[in-house]
């Protein structure tokens, strides 16, 4: 077998669910909303199953998800995308992210990222046989620093993985540093996978995409996510958004890879995409809510958080209460003990660059309001 | 962009599909029916969706359809396949076969291919990287040549790509030739990604799994399609069957490419798979009759065919008609003039090997009989 894939650890998101399913934890390790999505998307999904649509939709994705993410994107962003030929609908945000590094990336190029990442990026580009140039940003304030950025630009540089708001750290990118990365990506004349899957997921922070910047209409591969946006997460229906040129190689990649997407959950999406804006300003408000509760509960509890301003996720610090041992071991003993499953952030960096921090663990707040609670009570006991 | 997929022309499907579009063409093109699968299954579909279970599934499949699978093994070829370890549900057969070549063909290794072959196989090589061997059957009995089988393994082979019952071809291989497949793949200690998406739509053929023979279960990745046995396309639910080592390495691909697969739709199709043998007769007796009717009608016409055991395709020998005109030209003319789509068999050859036939075309008969009989009525017009 595939060596590079033999010795992929299995997703660690994974790893802790079926930790959490084992001890009755709460389960706010891997990012998905214990409520359901819409009950209107959910029932146009039901409904379109049942007019004679359940063959092949085509290769990018249906006319009506294609014009509702064009729609959106005008709507959001003031972007112009040609449904036509500048949407590619895939499934799920990771075969767009996988899209989207096949059609630029080639054996040998260098990509920029930025740690903590999400944990197929790598992989990802390991299996391109791409090279990878992390940049680390640093806690406490996840501060994107400007000379390593810098210095991860370089000749043989292609592209660039761009993830606003961010998965694990909770960072909205501000204008400042995607000036900054605009500069460095202009200058070196480099493409962006832009994974903005949380994008309507910002807390009195406005997100701003990467592909609104002076000359990066051209460079920009944006990828969103009816998981994430409809709290859905198990459709996966994504999208990308790119210049023409692109997209039609995007389009070819998805072609190999997976060819197209179930048709009734296209449509259902397309009906989400188009929901008014209170529905959208529910979302970010309802999910704030809960990042408060869990980081304020957190503070109580006596650990530092880092600032969470977008995803569903917040990081905390560990040190106060981990008596000497790593996020790994930590995050072992609360899904034991606690009954309460997180993520270690360690696992969010490159397993061959230097060693990553071990005082950082992830909670997903996109829970019940009582669940939050009572994960909290857990850990008061356990602590 | 990459450069090998930006030289991969559009899919033949798609081309012709938009074409039948165009020119308001009967599509005997892209290969799906035109009819709805079973109502009990898409009732189970939309009934699934509502009983919030819209959250990501497990990465290898919900386990109801992992049992699904491994029980509709054990019934229909007595294979014993435990379905937590050696099932991997995936977003359709594409994305399966994408999985199992990353799984076990790395840069530099030979892949044994039969000629013709479905589009994706060798562009997914490329990608990989593996250097394909291909063999052509031989008109006009698509006789696997046994020297020219023998000659493409060597001491390079990692694996075969082996579909039956085959697409574009209809042909079922025998027990005498997946005898002397197995031979050869266990004298190279190769693998084998066994495309059996139309295991359950052979006409007074057995299909016989290549992984029931002698030393094959431990090289065999078998694929399945729930798009192919339910009548659904557009689903795009896939699985594979195959030994928990390779399983497991397969689905670390599954992972970085899609990582799960929308679970109402994995629910109904649990469900399919638990039909009754009558279900299952009726589908290929129905496919059956579609094929007769599209045989004798072509026929009559004037063409000879090839023949055609399994599958929804028949190809037929356009030499008497052509007029000296290619497959392709021919087919443009067919969807221009008599106002019917198929698809030109050498788009199912290696783009760089020697010269591919050019005079056979591809008809799908998974049609309404009224519908192949229009056909049949413009074709005779046209002709
Ligand atoms: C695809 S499973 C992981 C879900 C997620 O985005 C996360 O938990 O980070
Ligand atoms: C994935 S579109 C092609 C459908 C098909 O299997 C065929 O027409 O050969």
């Amino acid at each position: 077998p595939n060596r590079y894939l033999s010795s992929l650890p299995t997703t660690v998101f994974t790893v802790m669910s079926q930790l959490a399913v084992k001890h009755d934890a709460i389960n706010l390790g891997q990012g998905f909303p214990d409520t359901e999505g819409p009950a209107d998307i959910i029932a146009v999904a039901a409904e379109a199953l049942k007019d004679n649509r359940n063959q092949y939709a085509p290769l990018t994705g249906l006319p009506e998800l294609r014009d509702a993410v064009a729609a959106s994107n005008q709507r959001f962003y003031g972007l112009e995308i040609d449904p036509a030929t500048e949407v590619v609908v895939t499934s799920g945000a990771t075969e767009a992210l996988a899209a989207c590094l096949m059609a630029v990336v080639e054996a040998g190029d260098e990509v920029v990222l930025i740690e903590p990442l999400y944990d197929t990026y790598l992989p990802m580009l390991k299996l391109i046989g791409a090279v990878p140039k992390c940049v680390r940003l640093q806690p406490p304030h996840w501060k994107l620093p400007e000379e390593e950025l810098r210095a991860a630009f370089g000749p043989k540089t292609k592209a660039m993985i761009l993830n606003s708001p961010m998965n694990p750290a909770g960072k909205v990118f501000s204008r400042a540093e995607l000036d900054l990365i605009a500069d460095l990506v202009r200058e070196h004349d480099a493409y962006v996978v832009c994974d903005e899957v949380y994008e309507h997921l910002t807390f009195h922070v406005k997100h701003i995409p990467l592909m609104t910047l002076p000359g990066m209409r051209e460079r920009c591969m944006r990828i969103g996510s009816a998981g994430k946006s409809f709290s859905l997460t198990g459709w996966k229906v994504g999208y990308v958004t790119a210049p023409a040129a692109l997209a039609s190689v995007i389009a070819k990649a998805h072609q190999v890879m997976v060819f197209a997407t179930a048709p009734n959950l296209q449509r259902a999406v397309a009906h989400g995409l188009n929901k008014d804006d209170s529905y959208y300003q529910g979302l970010s408000d309802d999910l704030e809510l809960r990042r408060d509760l869990l980081r304020d509960g957190l503070h109580r509890l006596g650990f530092e958080t880092l600032p969470a301003d977008g995803s569903y996720f917040i990081v905390a610090d560990i040190t106060r209460h981990a008596q000497g041992r790593t996020d790994v071991e930590f995050a072992k003993w609360l899904v034991e003990h606690a009954g309460v499953a997180t993520i270690p952030v360690s696992a969010f960096y490159d397993p061959d660059g230097s060693a990553a921090p071990q005082n950082l663990i992830r909670f997903a707040f996109c829970k019940k309001p009582e669940i939050l609670e009572e994960a909290l009570r857990r850990l008061e006991k356990a602590l």
